[in-house]
């Protein structure tokens, strides 16, 4: 990936880019760098200020995680997408740390946080973009938050397992039930008492790498 | 409540108030208005744009709401404070709805939304001022999601229990286990078998009015 295919990507990812100086594009840039991200790593643990990260291909889990380890997971970021809770120096009104791991192989293009900040400083549609792309998480978290909270588990298994078969196409999800627990932010005993549920119905059947759908319909009726 | 008056608290709240123009503030006083809210009132319900509340004695209570009829109180705010998730009109990227009640008889000032609205198209500080104020709910919202999540119920009861002795003063909270549950989105049954529990640990005892406090600082050590 060349200097310039990074610019492309700036231009495409970012609204504001053809109102900025070239001197604010060149300043942004050279703190600007791509890295590639084994499947697991973990990109942002939370406290300091990663910087805004582009994700180019893969994919990307944003979380919270507790004193003692236990994590729920708020949304995800795929190939276009950007994550600006790990730039917490350009949001001074966020005050909580989010984490970020890489759930697939990912290639991502990190923008330094201080750089953007600084721009934003002397950019108005930057900084509204950056306050405006906060506050889309915001609703995100709204939507996990009322899911998590007032949401029965058989539906929120329902639609959990629904969506990853959109993602990852085929019948079969290839999760653990310790694994789908951890995403769901529930126990694993939890989704293992749910998963046996759905078995007996004949939705789902355990196999050797994971859940296989057998009635998508029902699951559909289910997730309503 | 003179326009004078309406006008003072205008400028003592809005910290971008000095740097619009004498017609732009013409326009913002016209679409307010001066509103009594009794105790218990719901003065905003989720779907339409209420506009932003400004609270100038009393004290509100913000909060999600379940399809069947569950509650999470989400903040509370008192003299001073502004309501900006009422006005789902000025703010394009949130996408849920929430619910305001007044907690006590309150006083209130409401600038209507659209004309807010109309302002930020015009003003980068108050349009700034507005993405900004709903990015500190989120963090807000953050706080009560990882209470939620992740502090185990003795540790949540102790706080809030504590911040309701703040509140009201004295050393009985006066709410019944239903309101209680209520306000930390748990169950009836779940509180009082804690506030028994508190109870025979001689930390608190159930009064006529409520839950008297007897042993705080051992309150303030749950509470961590």
């Amino acid at each position: 990936m060349t200097e310039k295919s990074i610019k492309e990507l700036c231009s495409d990812v970012f609204p504001f880019w053809d109102t900025i100086s070239d001197e604010q594009k060149t300043n942004l840039l050279r703190s600007t760098q791509k890295i590639s991200f084994e499947r697991g790593t973990n990109i942002h643990d939370g406290g300091e200020c990663t910087g805004i990260i582009l994700v180019k291909s893969g994919s990307l889990r944003v979380y919270m995680l507790s004193e003692d380890g236990k994590e729920v997971t708020l949304y995800r970021l795929f190939a276009g997408d950007i994550s600006i809770l790990s730039a917490s120096c350009v949001l001074n009104s966020i005050t909580f740390d989010v984490f970020v791991d890489a759930e697939e192989d990912s290639e991502c293009v990190i923008v330094g946080g201080c750089a953007f900040a600084e721009l934003c400083e002397n950019s108005h549609e930057a900084q509204v973009f950056a306050l405006e792309s906060a506050l889309a998480c915001f609703s995100d978290v709204m939507w996990v938050m009322q899911q998590i909270l007032f949401m029965s588990l058989d539906k929120r298994l329902a639609i959990f397992l629904l969506d990853e078969l959109a993602q990852q196409g085929g019948d079969t999800i290839k999760l653990t039930h310790e694994q789908i627990a951890k995403y769901m932010g529930s126990a694993r005993e939890v989704v293992s008492r749910m998963v046996k549920y759905f078995a007996t119905e004949g939705i789902v059947e355990s196999s050797r790498g994971g859940i296989r759908v057998l009635d998508k319909p029902k699951l559909r009726r289910i997730a309503g």
